[in-house]
């Protein structure tokens, strides 16, 4: 037999999905690191550390409000909610994935914080005389963000994939997040706070370009269970309602303090609003009868938080805000109708939940308007300090003019592209590995593959169906 | 054929329901003239624009903590999620209505809060020097609290109207709520922070009035779907629950800096618990063999909240907030009881939420109530400065005494209570004309009317019922 | 006839589920109480008083933002969501007691807290001039707190209790909770800001030994209805991620301003991520083709929020967050497939949630986990400030050491045991009086013998088993 044929039968071996021995050496191996990494890196910032007290007295602090404690935290319990109940029950849509949607979901981003910490300590918190990592509430902020890159990338392979694959795909997929990161906002200083490139289309591409790698020309065989039922899609609207009421506090959980975050609330707030009514008006025209899609109202509506995420916190103003907001609603909403049909006919990107419309393309689009947004400011609009604070010009870059800005805006997307795709190919080809577990073509979108689901269930499943 | 004819063949002709061209004309139109409104007259408020760190210099302001960001986002994101999770999942509770109530709910509130920002800045908000309507936090949270009043209304008609329909009703009741809080709070001087008057009652008799005007005599053709199912009850308890949790976030969001806000969560927080335990008494009375009823305990047991919207950063005392939740509670569920099928029958006001229990009957509770403790208000109870901080009796109203507080508190009910009928009977009568897309009398509570639902769910619920 | 089988006749006469009189006599009864009591006792404290601000004058504050509301306000909301939907759904996932679970859960939280602010009140909210009980924010925190403990030992009984049993035993729960908190923390000076001993753990025992006095030989009787179908299921999760998301702020939520709070927060969230990696592990070894079972996740994934309760404001350090939920998932998912089921066969004790796996135990692991990290505390970890504030070592206490302090630590863990463990046997012993209106033993889990069920819904459900 050729080396051809070896290699053949070695990536078509029948699937194996026992994750007994895999999962657990996964969980536990990558959990014995995390405790001895963080023991050797992880320390306490000064505000969140015993000697607080002493800071407060040497930094001629006077109130514990100035804790950045008190800043924050509103809007990280917030970010916390859209990771894991947003993220999660979004994907609950699926008839028979539930379980999988929320669980994996609960895994992935419990592992992913971690090593986020880590990753982004090592680029950006690490105290030089001490060689350590030293987190406060803005980490774990970061720490979120930085795992929903991933949870994005999650929805182009719900259902196709093994947990132990989810896991392999978080190690790369936050360790390339890292270090795009620190390339976008350090070296190129570019402003991002909500991430619509960072995150969104990073995440978008990273995942989309992972499902081009794993395509499966016969997914077709589980197409019984591709769908939703009545109460799978309520589901899903719980997490479309937590992320859609708290993207304002996504996009404004680490911008400026006072005015910044501030009007990162207003702009995602009115943003968001306008992608609800384009999305509903395309979802109506694009049925004979005009009936609502749910699959448009549970994803559409968001894509003006995806799009608003780099420049929520510039001067748009609110009718900028609007403008931006209806445009993503229509295109993300016409993406759904015409453009995943055509990815997954034309170049064999399967993409579940349609991460292109939500995240990919408004994350593209979101770059591209912070770019403009922030090569148009001026001091009159922002006022001499209000440009310094917005676009942190401070030291070697107060030279930086806000063209200049704009121009870095739009390297930074080329920098989220490159990294998506690329890492997304690297990522993909070690998940064709036939040794994680995956589920056969007949076997996607089930939650019985990887979950114990009582036999009543199933025979009811069968009866519905 | 007579002129009645005629006009009773244009009215009564058979339903069509194609939304196709409607739903999408009034989103995108309204949507556009929106932007080119906000264009023309909305701009951040000191706070939330760039010019903010100048603003600190000049009013000497040494921290970004007195940004009144911080003082009012964690109940503005409180009350976003009562707003969208809250009322939107309370109504699921019809066993095949759960798209449509969360998903209408979703959209009218997209809209009214655009809307409602506009209205509420002409009233409010206006610069005299620019004419422009400068936003900030305080702005968000009343155009959240301007849509609860319509999104009330909603839950009177529900299952029976198109979402143009709603789109149309909540237009004008965003109107009417601006025009009407203009003369309750601003005119007279009415305090009203969780908005008794304001919001529930306005919004609960304006609802009702709508519901009578549209009265359908025929409805009872589509009784096999009023109803709910098991896990439709489930999901509208996440409704009620969220609703309940975050109602002292609703009394206090707008309430006065410090211990006004601190006093007007406890004392709702008093008033809710009171509210429940009274609820699942009269429930368990009014049945035979002691069950309870779970249209009860979703609805009445929030009957407390509205009930404090008034007086809840009055000092009430925390007994007193007890005593208004002990007998809003029995209110309430002897009103789903006994007054909800009298309204029906003798009325003929079909109210599928029993909003007149919830809101309308407990809102003018609140204005009794807020009118009686604003009268008794003494500088004992309150102190020199926190009397006028309480009442904001400065200016030309630092005459006022507080029995004349009482008596503009009881003109504000009227008020309320007038705009409610009148603007309901008005909206009402142009809902009527036969353009708007509603069901048919045995299409009523049906989401197959509006929305893709696919077969086999359909075929399920045939089976069940 | 003797007198033991008379007595015996008393106990085992046919079970009467009509709770038509009992339940509105003891909640009317019992809220009527409450309005008493909170009219001589209860008033506003200076932060929530009108006079807040003459108290600002007098105490030379010059924002409102020190206001402890401001402090404290976002952490309450989030603990309040904990109580009321993290524990009501987390308890929704058998298959026919959702309306039970969410609804009960709802009615005794609702009577507890109002009696927790008068039992905590009494002990240590007390104007000693007025003999007054002034609340203010805290207040609210720790009267949710005190209910959690209640919560808890609802888990044990979930499903074969009436209302009125969970009421009554609340009502000593409370009672109970208040005496053994003021031992603890008060006479002991013992810390505990997130009560792995104060609530965990005596919550359970308490529960635990409910259980075993309550024990029904014949629960086989209604095995049919122990278990879950796919939808409570997805359910349940909402209950556990809620509670996973906000325990950072239950952990911290009255956790010292400023460092305590902002390390609490950290630690707990990392705890929290690590239980989560190792619950999957375990739970994948502990079937043979190495699937996961939902409840473990549901459950076992929380255990390092528990078990950080004592230490979380302490200093840690983050690997140390990390060990602690690596060792507590691996423990309290063990303790479900091994010590639920011996529990039951050798000590008849039945326990409906596994609270045992999820409070108890982790509970005493956190109290330990306290001891040894307060008992190693030092001034170079902590400085000298920083170890005055976290243990608050002032006054009479200023010369008490680390290690006397691990001690006494270890002291509460003793107390919070024989608090639960003989208040459980003794409130036990009333529960089985035979007047409460419990279910037979073939018909717990059923929401169709306290609750309105439609004839449609039991006919579906019989069908689907």
């Amino acid at each position: 037999r050729t080396d051809y044929q070896r290699c053949n039968d070695y990536f078509c071996r029948p699937k194996n999905t026992n994750i007994r021995i895999k999962l657990p050496v996964v969980c536990f191996t990558w959990q014995i690191a995390m405790i001895i990494l963080f023991g050797v890196f992880v320390r306490y910032d000064s505000e969140s550390d015993a000697h607080w007290p002493e800071t407060m007295i040497q930094n001629n602090i006077t109130s514990n409000t100035e804790n950045d404690f008190y800043y924050r935290y509103p809007s990280f319990q917030d970010v916390h909610v859209m990771i894991f109940v947003g993220f999660g029950f979004l994907m609950t849509f699926l008839k028979r994935y539930s379980f999988s949607a929320v669980g994996f979901n609960f895994l992935i981003a419990s592992f992913g914080i971690q090593w986020a910490l880590l990753m982004q300590g090592w680029f950006g918190s690490l105290d030089p005389s001490t060689g350590k990592i030293l987190i406060g509430v803005e980490n774990l902020i970061n720490a979120d963000f930085c795992v929903a890159g991933c949870l994005i990338a999650f929805g182009a392979v719900l259902g196709k994939v093994s947990p132990v694959q989810l896991l392999v795909m978080t190690l790369f997929g936050v360790t390339l997040f890292a270090v795009e990161e620190y390339i976008i906002l350090e070296l190129l200083h570019v402003k991002d706070a909500g991430g619509s490139m960072v995150i969104h289309a990073f995440g978008g591409y990273y995942g989309l370009t992972i499902s081009r790698v794993l395509y499966r020309p016969r997914i077709h065989q589980s197409k019984h269970l591709q769908g939703s039922v009545y109460q799978s899609d309520v589901f899903a609207m719980i997490g479309t309602l937590f992320l859609w009421m708290f993207w304002p506090s996504f996009n404004s959980a680490i911008a400026y303090h006072g005015d910044g975050q501030h009007r990162a609330v207003i702009n995602t707030y009115l943003c968001l609003a306008a992608s609800v009514l384009t999305t509903v008006a395309i979802s109506s025209l694009s049925q004979k009868t005009g009936k609502l899609d749910m699959v448009h109202i549970q994803n559409s509506t968001l894509a003006g938080g995806v799009a608003l995420g780099t420049a929520a916190e510039f001067m748009v103003s609110p009718y900028g805000a609007l403008i931006v907001g209806f445009l993503c609603g229509i295109l993300s909403t016409m993406g759904y109708i015409f453009i995943s049909p055509f990815l997954e006919k034309n170049l064999k990107i399967h993409d579940t939940c349609g991460i292109h419309n939500l995240h990919a393309m408004p994350g593209l689009i979101g770059g591209i308007v912070g770019a403009i947004t922030a090569a148009t400011a001026n001091e009159l609009d922002y006022g001499k300090q209000g440009l310094i604070n917005t676009f942190g010009l401070t030291g070697k870059l107060q030279s930086r003019s806000p063209s200049t800005q704009g121009g870095y805006q739009a390297a930074g997307i080329c920098v989220a592209l490159a990294f998506g795709i690329v890492g997304g190919a690297i990522v993909g080809g070690i998940l064709r590995l036939p040794i994680w577990g995956d589920p056969a073509d007949e076997n996607c979108y089930d939650d019985e593959v990887y979950w114990e689901v009582s036999t009543t269930d199933t025979q009811h499943l069968h009866y519905i169906l």
